[in-house]
């Protein structure tokens, strides 16, 4: 790893177990659904609001992480994340959609 | 509640963070994917082959009764479970289709 890089796992690792345990948190789903509205952009972690404390941020980031959900990458100036968009529907296809889709139709 | 009745959700009362609760487990998983080969058809319990033990069993029935994956009918002689496919259907369409898929893809 060089400066900057935080470990995921490749896309034959990915496993649904993981991937569905961490949508199953509303927090977690808000902003795997956020940036499933831009999937090819590149988000900053600080710009995600989310009513919980700065621990508990990072250990969301670190769930969808190491679930493969997105890449994290620390700029320097800050953390920045992606969706897996690719990755995830390759391995899982419609799971993301199904699972954005199924909060969207709460209200 | 009569003899034999379990108490489920009501369709309204699904929410997707249970439900995905539930399916994050292999063993769980497995059973959705039984019932969802013949969703039309009650399946006794006792049938599935699960490598757990007694309680635990019982534990993932209840877990996926309470997410509303499940109706759970106690028939006096054992109890009998079907997916429910429509109530799933509608709230959540392409879900459970989208998990099951996900673990069929792994082999």
């Amino acid at each position: 790893m060089t400066g900057g890089e935080l470990e995921h796992p490749r896309v034959e690792e990915l496993d649904v177990g993981p991937v569905l345990l961490a949508l199953a948190d509303g927090n977690r789903r808000r902003v795997v659904a956020e940036l499933a509205e831009r999937p090819d952009e590149e988000r900053l972690c600080a710009s995600f609001d989310l009513p919980v404390s700065k621990s508990s941020r990072t250990r969301h980031w670190r769930v969808l992480r190491e679930a493969g959900l997105v890449y994290q990458r620390d700029a320097g100036n800050g953390l920045y994340m992606r969706l897996r968009k690719e990755d995830l529907e390759r391995r899982f296809p419609g799971l993301i959609q199904a699972v954005v889709a199924a909060d969207q139709g709460r209200g």
